[in-house]
C-alpha cells in the first residue's frame, strides 16, 4: 500500500492513516496522501494498460486500502460512450458520457462508499451510520449487507419510496427525520462521536471517500488514452468532481499525462450555492435556502458544511474550469434526450451534465473541437416518481388484432 | 466472422445467415452454425484470457455479427460473486451469483438484444418489432434508441409502470393490448411478417439473439477458470439456459473444457410447464393455463410456442439436470436474502435460482461439495411494486434530536 498519511488541505497537518472527519487543528478538510516517489520506483502505473475484472480496485494500489479489507460489489470500471448524435445537435465534435448508472447499486456512490466502508472494516468496525436523501444511503445499505455490519441510515421523511424499499430490504435501520438533510446530517454526526461508529456520509467528511471517486480519472485514462478538455459534473457538495481532479493530477504526478482537464460544476437553478459564488467572484461558498428542483441528488443547501462547496469552488478555478447552473426544464429535456438517443436512462440529476452543454457552447466556453466528457450520475429507475410527471404513458388499450394495431400506429405516424 | 449458417435443430436443414424465425421445412427452431476448426486455427481461443472492456464483444469472433454492425450499451462482463454467507446458510461450500442486474437495463435480456439488434442493423433493418410483458422491451427500447431505428413494442396493459416509464422515455412506440402476453406475441409476428420489419421478441424466435445468450458460457469460464458442476436459470421458455449451455458446448469443441456443467430450469410453482413435463417424464412440454406468481419475469404459459419449452427440456436433461418449481414465499424469502446478505437488488425472478437452492439440496441433488452457480437475472428497482407488498417500511418519523434517534434504536435493538 502506498497511502501514507492524512493531510489537512487547509493547514497541511498530518495525521495517522484512520478514519477521521476534520483537521484537529483547523477543522480543514482531510486528503490521504500517498508516497508517490514509491509508486513511480515500483512502476506501479503499468497497472493503468491492464484489466483484471475488478472494477475500481484494479486501481488498488492507488487506494488507501489492504487487499484483505476490501468490500466491493465490482463498482467503477463503467462504460464510455462517445455520442455522435448528441454532439451534432450541439454542434460539437466529442461528447463521451461516463455511464455511472452502471454502478452496483445504479450511482457513483457505490465507488466512495466502497473505499470508506473497506476501510471501516480495515479499522475492525461492525456498526457503520450515515445521513443522505438517496443515492448515498442506498449505496451504503447494499455495501454494509455484504460486509455483513450493522447500519443506521438517516434519511428526511420525504425521500422516494423506491430508495427506502432497497435499503429496507437490504436490513439496514432505516430512521425517517422530520428535518431536512442537514438535520439528518447533524445527529448522523453526533451518533458517530458519541458511539465511535464509523460515519460513510459523502460530501468531504469522510476523506477515504472521495479516494473512490478518483478512480474515475483512472477510467478516463485507460478509456480514452488522452487528457479531455472538460470534465462535467453535477455537484451538490462536489466530491466527485474534487475526486476525479485529484485523480488526474496523481495521473500528472506520476508521468503519464502532461496536462490536466478543465472542471465544470453543474447545478440546478433552484438550489446553486457554488454557481453563485462562482458568478459572484466570491471567495467562499454560503449555504442556500430551500433547494427547489427535480434535480434531488444535488439538491443539497450545504447548510453546516459550505466549507465543502468551498473547497470545490477552489478546485474548479484551479483547473480553468466554470460552475454552471441549469433549470429544471432543460435537466428534465437533457432526460429524455439521454434516453432517446444514447439509450441511458439517467435520473435528472445524472443528465444535468448533458443539460449543461447548450448553455455552455452558447457561452462560448465550449469549442466545437473541444472533447467533453459528460458525468452521467445516476439511474432514472430509483427516481422513476420525478420522471413519471413530465411523461405521457398512452392510455388506449387495443383489442389484440392485427388491423386494430396497425390503426393505431397509422395514427402515431400521423 | 466464423458463423456460417442457421441450421434446424429439429431436421438438420441449412439457411443462409439471415434473420429468420422458424426452420422452412419442419418449422423447427433455428440456431447458429460456425466453423469451429477455422477458429481452433487461428488461436482466437487465446481471447478468453484476455479483456478488452468490450464486455461481451470481447468474444465478437464467437459472434453472428460483424463488427461495425454492433450496437451495444457495453452488456454482459457482469460479476461473479463468491457468496459464503449464503452458502453456509444452506451447508454448500461454493454458491456463486451471476450478477446479471449489472447489465445497461438491469436485465440479462440485453445479451440477446444487443445480438439480435445487431444483425438488424447489419441486414440495413430501420425498424424493428417486439412483444414483452417487461424486461425484454424495455432491453429493445433502450437499444433501438441507440440503434436509431424506429420501434414498436406489444405489452399486456398490465405491465408495471416502472417498466412502460423507461420505454416512453426511449422514444419507442408503445402499444397496450387488452390481452395476455400470447396475445401481444401473436400480433407482433403477424406485424412483422407483414412489413417485414426484424422481430425482436425473445423465447427462441429470432435465433441471434440466444447467441448473446452464450456469452454467459464465456465468462463464467474467464471468472472461474473451472466447469461448475451446476448452473442454475430461472426459466420461462429458457433461451438463457440453453444459451448458456451452448457455451459450453463450444467451448468443449474449441478443447479449453473437459467437461459440461448439469443445467438446472427453475420457475414459478404458479407456472411451471417445462417442471411440470420433466416430473412427469414427458417428452413434450404443454402450455400452462394461467400463471399465478409474483415471478413476473418468468411467468410464461408458453401458449402457441410450447416447442420452445420442449427444446429446454431436451437439453435440461442432455445435461444431466433438472427442472425444479418453488413457491412464491421462497421466492420473496430469496430476494430479500439477496438484498441483505448479498447486497443485490433483485426482482423476484431474479432470486428463484437462490431460491430453489434449499429444495435442490434436501433432495441430495446438490451435494455439498458442489460448485453452483445461481443466475440472478434482473433487477428489482424495475419490479419495485411486487417487492412493496412484503416489506414493511418504518412509519415512525422522528424529531432531528440525538436522544429521539437513540430511543427509537434501542427499541429496535430489542
Amino acid at each position: 500500500m502506498f497511502a501514507t498519511k492524512l493531510k489537512c488541505l487547509r493547514c497541511g497537518a498530518e495525521f495517522p492513516l484512520l478514519t477521521r472527519y476534520r483537521c484537529l487543528k483547523c477543522k480543514g478538510i482531510l486528503d490521504v496522501d500517498y508516497d508517490y516517489d514509491a509508486m513511480k520506483k515500483e512502476g506501479v502505473s503499468s497497472q493503468f494498460t491492464m484489466r483484471k475484472g475488478e472494477g475500481m480496485w484494479d486501481f488498488k494500489d492507488f487506494l488507501p486500502v489492504k487487499k484483505e479489507s476490501i468490500v466491493t460489489l465490482r463498482e467503477g470500471d463503467t462504460p464510455l460512450f462517445h455520442c455522435e448524435r448528441l454532439a451534432a445537435l450541439l454542434n460539437l465534435s466529442n461528447v463521451y458520457l461516463k455511464d455511472e448508472t452502471r454502478n452496483p447499486t445504479g450511482s457513483f456512490k457505490d465507488r466512495p462508499v466502497s473505499c470508506a466502508i473497506s476501510k471501516a472494516r480495515e479499522e475492525g468496525a461492525n456498526t457503520v451510520v450515515t445521513s443522505s436523501s438517496g443515492n448515498g444511503a442506498v449505496a451504503v445499505a447494499s455495501y454494509a449487507a455484504k460486509a455483513g455490519m450493522k447500519v443506521i441510515i438517516l434519511v428526511p421523511s420525504t425521500t422516494s419510496r423506491n430508495k427506502l424499499l432497497s435499503i429496507v430490504s437490504s436490513g439496514a435501520i432505516l430512521v425517517k427525520i422530520k428535518g431536512t438533510y442537514s438535520d439528518c446530517f447533524r445527529v448522523a454526526r453526533e451518533l458517530s462521536q458519541k458511539y465511535e461508529w464509523i460515519n460513510l456520509t459523502s460530501t468531504f467528511l469522510n476523506p477515504f471517500a472521495t479516494e473512490g471517486d478518483k478512480t474515475v480519472a483512472y477510467e478516463l485514462y485507460q478509456q480514452l488514452n488522452f487528457v479531455p478538455d472538460w470534465i462535467l459534473v453535477p455537484v451538490g457538495a462536489g466530491p466527485l468532481l474534487v475526486g476525479i481532479y485529484k485523480g488526474y493530477k496523481e495521473l500528472k504526478k506520476l508521468g503519464l499525462v502532461d496536462k490536466l482537464p478543465a472542471m465544470v460544476g453543474v447545478q440546478a437553478k433552484g438550489c446553486a450555492p457554488i454557481v453563485r459564488a462562482f458568478d459572484r467572484g466570491d471567495l467562499e461558498v454560503k449555504a442556500w435556502g430551500i433547494p427547489r428542483t427535480i434535480a434531488s441528488g444535488i439538491a443539497d443547501p450545504l447548510k453546516g458544511y459550505s466549507d465543502d462547496g468551498t473547497l470545490t469552488l477552489q478546485i474548479l478555478r484551479e483547473s480553468g474550469g466554470v460552475a454552471v447552473a441549469v433549470d429544471d426544464q432543460n435537466i428534465m429535456e437533457s432526460t429524455l434526450k439521454l434516453s432517446s438517443i444514447a439509450g441511458i436512462f439517467a435520473e435528472p440529476t445524472g443528465a444535468s451534465s448533458v443539460a449543461s452543454l447548450k448553455k455552455l457552447k452558447e457561452k462560448g466556453i465550449l469549442k466545437e473541437s473541444d472533447t467533453v466528457i459528460c458525468m452521467v450520475t445516476g439511474s432514472g429507475f430509483k427516481d422513476t416518481h420525478a420522471i413519471e410527471e413530465h411523461i405521457e404513458i398512452p392510455v388506449t388499450e387495443l383489442e389484440p388484432a392485427l388491423e386494430k394495431v396497425e390503426n393505431f400506429l397509422k395514427q402515431e405516424n400521423t
